[in-house]
C-alpha cells in the first residue's frame, strides 16, 4: 500500500467545510458563473441556465445571505419593481475559485478544438494560470504546496 | 442600476460546467479533502465524514471513473481484500480549487481565533495564497482578470 504525503489536516475548524456549507453544489456555481458575467436579474438567471424558480429563488437568497451577492431593486417605466443581484466584494473574491475550477476543467477534462476561452489580465492581455504563490510572488509548484501545519 | 465588467463570458464549452458536473456538490469536495489528508480506506472515508454509505460509494466511483481517485485492493493478512483509493495525477490538480476555496473561507467567513491553518511550501514553510499569475511568474490583482476573452 502506497502512502502519500498529506497536504491537508481537517478539523472541526477546516474552512473548505465552512466554504461549501454557502457553495457546495452545482447550481450555486454556475450561478456564480452568471454574476461573474454580468447577469443581474432573477429572469435572466434563470434563461441561461435553465434552473427551476424555486431552487433559484433559494440559492440566491442563500447567496445574499452569506453576503456573496447583495439584492437591490430596480424599475423600468410603467413597470413593477424587479429584483437585482450584483456581487459584492466577498462574491469578487470567488473568482480564484472559480479560475481554479475552470485551469482544472481545461487541463482534465479539455475540448478536442482546446479551451473555450482563457483567464487573461485586462491591461496586458497576458494569458494567467491561478497557482499557489509565496509573499515573495514566487510560483510554487503544487507538490510542494502543504496545508498540514497549524499556524504557529 | 449598475454595471460590472463581466469577468466570465459563459459558452456551452465552458469547463467550469463540465468540472462542476464531477465536483458539484458538497461530499465530493469533502472526499477530495480527505483523499488530500492521506485517507485511502472506504471505512476511513465514512468515520471521517459521517456520510451514508451509498452516498459515499456512489460519489468514490463516479470519482474514479473521472481519472481523479483511483482505485485498487490491499489484505491484510487473514483478511479479506478490501478497496483503497489513492489521487492520481489529475485529482492532485485539485489541490488549487481546495486551497482557493480554503483561502476564501479563511477570508469571508472566519473564525474568530483565525485560521485554523495555512498554505505553506513545504520546502522553505513559506505562506502561500492562490492567486492569477502571468507566464511571466506576476501576479495579478482580481480586479484586473478577466475570463472573457476567448483564445485567439
Amino acid at each position: 500500500m502506497r502512502r502519500e504525503k498529506p497536504y491537508v489536516t481537517p478539523t472541526a475548524q477546516c474552512s473548505i467545510e465552512r466554504s461549501l456549507e454557502v457553495l457546495g453544489e452545482r447550481w450555486t456555481f454556475l450561478i456564480l458563473r452568471q454574476a461573474f458575467a454580468g447577469t443581474t436579474r432573477f429572469a435572466d438567471f434563470q434563461a441561461s441556465l435553465g434552473v427551476a424558480a424555486d431552487v433559484l429563488t433559494r440559492r440566491l437568497t442563500k447567496l445574499v445571505g452569506a453576503g456573496i451577492l447583495e439584492k437591490s431593486e430596480y424599475r423600468n417605466p410603467g413597470d413593477r419593481a424587479r429584483a437585482d443581484y450584483h456581487l459584492t466584494d466577498t462574491g469578487r473574491g470567488l473568482v480564484v475559485v472559480l479560475g481554479a475550477l475552470q485551469q482544472w476543467g481545461d487541463e482534465n477534462l479539455p475540448l478536442r478544438k482546446g479551451p473555450a476561452y482563457g483567464r487573461r489580465d485586462r491591461r496586458t492581455g497576458d494569458l494567467l494560470s491561478v497557482a499557489f504563490v509565496s509573499d515573495g510572488g514566487n510560483v510554487v509548484p503544487i507538490e510542494e504546496v502543504t496545508i498540514v501545519a497549524p499556524t504557529p
